[in-house]
Formats: structure tokens, C-alpha cells, sequence
């Protein structure tokens, strides 16, 4: 509780909503047919509320960049490493309830924290309403603990992301441009990304190197060595 | 601007978030390098906070069902179709300003509607704040204008949305199980979409059938047959 208290820097109204987002479904109980009291629900609403807050943050602050910039910024300052990292930095590990034995350490830990983080959220917003969520996650989360700045610099590079997992792996990778299916008229290129022969991911833009991003991106979700937005 | 009040049902207080949110790129001004007075900066705010909106109206809604069934219901209200659907209910094809010289009418159309629609969600949102906008949402627009349960209902197949299109225009389509990039000890099954012979889409899944699915509307998303999410 106290813990709890000096995270949010407020006093939780309703205790019962925290309590859920910290609950991971590893030690939740069923409450009803196919639904358990874990944090899962809230994430969904967590998620959505953070988007929006964050929507509006880059919108002002950016006032003459494209939606294009906004939503890769969006999607980098929302992305399952960066939550990790700032459920950490949060000490949220120390609040998360989860059954260890059903959970391998390496695997899921990651994600369990950026997962509490959007249940979090949920818990605020459910507890005090929208602005006040917004206001927390501005002036006490996003403020202090994201460098929206250097996040603007840092290229999220499916392609090398790909080659260099693959290096690790032992795989071949191939990106080969191939056929449309509409035919030889389109102005389209498809790429496909081929990892030890078997197809990956692909990827179809008006500019090559946009289709193959695209579809590195897309092998990078399907081979799970980034999590799907 | 009598359109707008009837549409909106309130007096707007800054007109020009309204003008903004109705002007289409294709009539559109360069106000600095690289970005436009269109719609687009408002359709990425309106976005966000139309999906907060539908999330607590879902979470409340179905205090029992679980997150994935959540972002389903999510998908389905906020699908282009939909959006599509509803701005022309709401008469926004009267308001929206666009070039429809450079603009195909079958193709384009749809999805400008939908865009105004996020657009003018953004505008609301500048305009009055989130309390206002998810009331104005709530009561005016989704309350008589979506009929949620019927949505719930609805199944979206995109297996036999591909496969109507594929007869549609022609053309041959097949389902093809691959090898895993893993090696066979993998329990994932993997499906590869191909039309007219050319990869389209692919899924990955521990379920054939959902695998199949995820092909099939990853293999739609490629084809435009449906907007991606």
C-alpha cells in the first residue's frame, strides 16, 4: 500500500481496481465462466487510454510534423520494450503478482511488466477519470521517465533487427522481390522476406525500400523478435 | 455551418479545428515543409481518443468477457467499413472538402469519409476536451447510429471475404501448410496464403485454423480488400 502510494504519488480510491492490475492471470481466479479477476481487461482499457494521452502529447508538441511521424513516435514510446523499461524504472516488478513456476523468467517477465504498466493506467483512469490519468501520466511517468527526444532518433530498424537475429540463429535471410498479384501494369513492389527458405513476411509499398521495411517488419512479428503491435 | 451545429448537435466553438477536420488533403495547403492544413494530423488525435472511448464503453459493457473478445468488438466498431458506414449516416459526405478530380470515386471515397469522421473526433476533442467528446460519442453518435450487438454478432471472416474477392476478380487462391523456420519439432502451424501464385499472406498460429485466419486477413490487408488496422 505504501508502495502503491509512492508510485502513484496520490492516494488510491478504490484499492480493489490497483490490486487487479498488478494480478497477473498466472494467480487469478476464475470469476465467471472464461473470465478471470487478472489484469487483462484493464490492460485493454490502460492500453486505449494511454494512446490517446500520448496521441494528444505528440500532436501539440509536434505541431508541423505529419501523421506518418506521429504515429512511428506513438508507436515507439508505446512499444513493449519501452513499457518494460519504465514499468521498471517504476519498480512495478515489486507490486506484480505472479505465479513464477508457470512463468519462465526469460520469456515472459518482459512483457508481464509493460503489461501491468497499461493495467495500471486502466486502474487510474477507472478510479479518477480521464484528466487526472492524463495529468499522472504526463507530469509523473512520461515527463521524468521518457526521453521523447532521443526516442525521435532512435531508428527502429526491422531490416537489421532481422539479419542480425538471424546471424544469431544460424538462419539464411533472403529479401527477393517478387511478381504482383495484380499483374505487370502495378506500380507496386511486393518483397518477401525468406528465412532459411520458408517465407516470413512480406511487405508491398509504392517505394522498394518502404516494402521491404515493411516486410522485415512483418518476419520480425512472425519469427516473435519483436511483439506485434 | 448550420450542417455542422445539426450534425454536431452543440455550437462549435473553434470553427476552424471543424474546417480542418472536413479538408482532405487533396485540397489541402502546404503550411510548412512536409506538412499539410488537411485532415490527417486531426484523423491520428481522433483515432486515439475514439478508441479510449469505445474501450471504457466496451469494458463496461461487458464486465464479463474477456480482452481478446474486447478488442475484437473494438476492431468491428472502429473498422474503416464501419467508420465509412457512419459518416455517410452522419452526412458527412455534404462537409467534407475534396478534390474529386484527383481522387478515384470507387476507390477513395470510402475511406475519406472514415478519415473525416476520426477527423472531426480530433476536432470535438481540441475543441471541448475528453468528457464532452466521449459524451458527445456516447449519446450522439454511438447510441443511435451503432448497433453494438448486432456488431457482436457479425462474424468478420476473412477467409471468405478472400476467397468471394479471389472469384470476384478471377482469380486462383490457395492455402498451403509450410514448414516452420523453427525446424519439425515446432508445434506452430504455419499458413501461406498465394493468389495467382504469388505469396499474399501468411499465419502463424499453435491452431491450424487460426493460423488459416490470420493468412487469410493478413492476405486481405495486402490485397486492400480491407484497411489495415
Amino acid at each position: 500500500m505504501k508502495k502503491l502510494k509512492n508510485l502513484l504519488g496520490f492516494v488510491p480510491g478504490n484499492v480493489k481496481l490497483y490490486q487487479m492490475a498488478f494480478r497477473h492471470k498466472s494467480v487469478a481466479k476464475l470469476i465467471k465462466e472464461g473470465v478471470k479477476n487478472s489484469n487483462e481487461r484493464l490492460e485493454f482499457l490502460g492500453d486505449a487510454v494511454l494512446g490517446s494521452v500520448v496521441a494528444e502529447l505528440l500532436f501539440k508538441l509536434y505541431p508541423y510534423k505529419d501523421e506518418g511521424f506521429l504515429t512511428e513516435m506513438r508507436s515507439k514510446i508505446v512499444s513493449r520494450a519501452n513499457l518494460n523499461q519504465l514499468a521498471r524504472k517504476l519498480g512495478l516488478n515489486e507490486l506484480i503478482q505472479y505465479d513464477a513456476r508457470m512463468i519462465s523468467y526469460q520469456n515472459k517477465q518482459g512483457s508481464l511488466l509493460g503489461d501491468a504498466f497499461e493495467a495500471l493506467v486502466g486502474a487510474v483512469y477507472l478510479d479518477k477519470g480521464y484528466q487526472f490519468t492524463r495529468e499522472f501520466l504526463l507530469s509523473r511517468i512520461i515527463k521524468p521517465h521518457v526521453d521523447i527526444h532521443t526516442l525521435e532518433n532512435t531508428e527502429t530498424n526491422f531490416k537489421s533487427r532481422l539479419i542480425e537475429w538471424c546471424q544469431q540463429e544460424g538462419k539464411d535471410v533472403q529479401f527477393v522481390q517478387t511478381d504482383n498479384p495484380e499483374g505487370e501494369s502495378s506500380k507496386m513492389f511486393s518483397i518477401l522476406v525468406q528465412v532459411n527458405g520458408e517465407v516470413c513476411g512480406l511487405g508491398r509499398d509504392f517505394n522498394k525500400k518502404s516494402a521491404e521495411k515493411l516486410a522485415a517488419e512483418r518476419a520480425c512479428e512472425f519469427l516473435k523478435i519483436i511483439e506485434s503491435v
